[in-house]
């Protein structure tokens, strides 16, 4: 028993701090953006095309279908599910290579449930996706870092020489990254799983947004047997909401996942409506074209104003800088926009949307910038790349 | 890094004894009964009625609602969720006292998440649920025991002797508990919640089919801020396959296990189908009167065969004893009927079902028993109780 608190489970209506909460959780927040009620969103890179008509005729078909059994728990290992997802990766992967869980979250919860924990370590390359030292803090899993370069590329000489020092139970490795979109080469990755002494995971929740023929770090799965590549439904695929993460590996590595989920992890309606979808896959993907497009062209637009802007593999764009970054958001909120306040300081987030929501988005910036007369640009900060 | 593996990520096919497993997870097998084609199933305490057409009409026209913005992350909080969770328990409770997950099993894993964890232990009273300890492996809790009386009913004095030995941080008590259907006394709960220094859950997976008036530990929330009390709707509601359990707790409390929850852990899909079910929870509910028949039938068929029977508040029956009780377990499976061979030694427990799925078991087990000639089972060690 480490907390001080009264011999009795409790009084009636304890605040947070009167319970036994571990230390190190203490004062800490829910993650997650805010979840607020405006025209334009355009913080979560959500795929702003919803499902077409037939797949919700379908979807609703299949779980009128799986409702009929409700009553009986799912099929546990998600097996044909799995074969699905196997089938859409291609690479020759079959289910046995395939992990699925509620959203990559919780793959990422597994795969350090299995690899990281106490007296062990993760190790990534920030910036990069915020929720990465969320995962090591819920496994107790040691989070260790190192920088990417100034362009947000990462520096193998010096990632390696991470590696050398930091002997991390597990890499991960985001590619496209967030919040940057900055995408990792094969010759990187292949060398990082050369030197990693433990699992390396490449996190490709954006791959089919990155430049047509970016390979995929799947093409290293045969050679690399501690090696996964994690996915999710939740971006390209427009099924966000449906809460759909996977991720390839050899079979020995998913069998490891499988010992720490919990059992009937994904439930009968979640399998029969991602099973759907992938029978849509084509629909699904549809508008991926025109978000690379709408992504490159708010890029452009941004460069042309003026401003820094990471050169992005995924549907959003990191630019910047500015001196206060908060205003800026604050001002684009204001105005029925809301994009996301992460990656490092003076940088926001945008993601890429419908022609609608670009122009929404454009003439707001434009006018927070003009009302703030350039005075929360940094321009004399901005570097050419 | 713990692992002794090469200094790269691997082979083409490693076996899991290559990978960098965690040490206590070496050996392990993934947590769950047999999943088998068989006519019969007992084995996992499912409600067999399936949902009535409405229902399931209701569901397909609420999943083609969510499907239409499934491209949209989900409702983070779940709020209307669990004001309907809140509805439906009563006792004055509102959508800041519930928590909702993907099954009981993720509401267990976010307490011990946020009130376990490295250095701290749980206290359960053996036997008990067979995922408590996973639970407790799973988040690095320490996982203690004190036994039941061998009637499987709790020694309150005892209780409190092990809380007070072991200071506990987390104590869960099943109540009814599984596998021997033990429901636990208000005045025990009490003295529990007086003594524990931590908090206490109670798990009420299967309240509903407790003897009618059978009170809630959710009478004792106003007094004891510490105290959660956890339910599902796997079993009486005939959810299994929907995955959704949830807890009732101070406010407080539950702003604890947000902290340590996933973001997005429940899919819209799942917040849309579970909220139909409880719009229908009379009708879901509909058979746990003839399931609550069809146990105490079940208990006093045995008993009158001369078996031991567990007294069970759940829609479970625990029997025995027999010397080879995986000759009978198997001998059952031979003849298409499935139950579950966990508990002490000797035990065995079965499921309530239809009236057909109850005679198939009585036939099934009175020839299992015939034909071993009465050889297996410990007739000499039978107690009364």
């Amino acid at each position: 028993m480490t907390a001080s608190a009264p011999g009795r489970a409790g009084t009636a209506a304890p605040r947070l701090a009167d319970l036994p909460l571990r230390p190190e959780l203490a004062g800490e927040e829910p993650y997650g953006a805010p979840q607020l009620d405006v025209p334009v969103c355009l913080n979560v890179n959500e795929n702003p095309y919803p499902p077409g008509e037939q797949v919700v005729a379908d979807a609703a078909a299949a779980v009128a279908a799986a409702m009929r059994g409700l009553n009986r728990y799912p099929e546990r290992d998600a097996l044909a599910l799995r074969a699905d997802l196997a089938g859409y990766l291609g690479h020759g992967l079959t289910a046995d290579h395939v992990w699925a869980a509620n959203g990559s979250n919780e793959v990422m919860l597994h795969v350090l449930q299995a690899f990281g924990g106490p007296g062990r370590s993760v190790l990534s390359f920030a910036p990069t996706y915020s929720m990465y030292p969320e995962y090591a803090r819920d496994t107790h899993t040691r989070f260790v870092t190192h920088p990417r370069r100034d362009d947000f590329t990462l520096d193998v000489d010096g990632c390696l020489a991470a590696i050398a020092d930091q002997r991390p139970d597990v890499v991960l490795v985001a590619s496209p990254n967030n919040p940057t979109g900055t995408a990792v080469g094969l010759d990187v990755v292949t060398a990082i799983c050369r030197a990693a002494p433990g699992v390396v995971v490449v996190d490709e929740a954006y791959h089919e947004f990155a430049r047509p023929g970016t390979p995929s770090a799947l093409e290293l799965l045969p050679e690399f047997g501690r090696l996964a590549v994690s996915r999710t439904m939740s971006k390209a695929f427009a099924f966000a909401g449906g809460r759909l993460g996977y991720l390839a590996a050899a079979p020995a590595f998913v069998d490891a996942l499988r010992i720490v989920r919990l059992p009937y992890h994904l439930s009968a309606v979640t399998q029969a409506v991602a099973r759907v979808a992938l029978a849509h896959a084509r629909e699904m993907l549809a508008q991926v074209a025109a978000l690379r497009a709408a992504r490159d062209d708010l890029a452009g637009w941004l460069r042309g104003r003026g401003h820094e802007v990471a050169d992005s593999d995924a549907n959003f764009v990191l630019f910047g800088r500015f001196a206060d970054r908060h205003a800026v958001w604050q001002g684009l909120l204001d105005r029925g926009v809301l994009i996301r306040e992460t990656g490092p300081d003076g940088w926001l987030r945008v993601s890429a949307g419908t022609p609608a929501e670009m122009e929404a988005f454009k003439t707001a910036l434009t006018e927070v910038l003009d009302a703030s007369a350039g005075g929360t640009t940094d321009h004399d900060q901005e570097q050419s790349r």
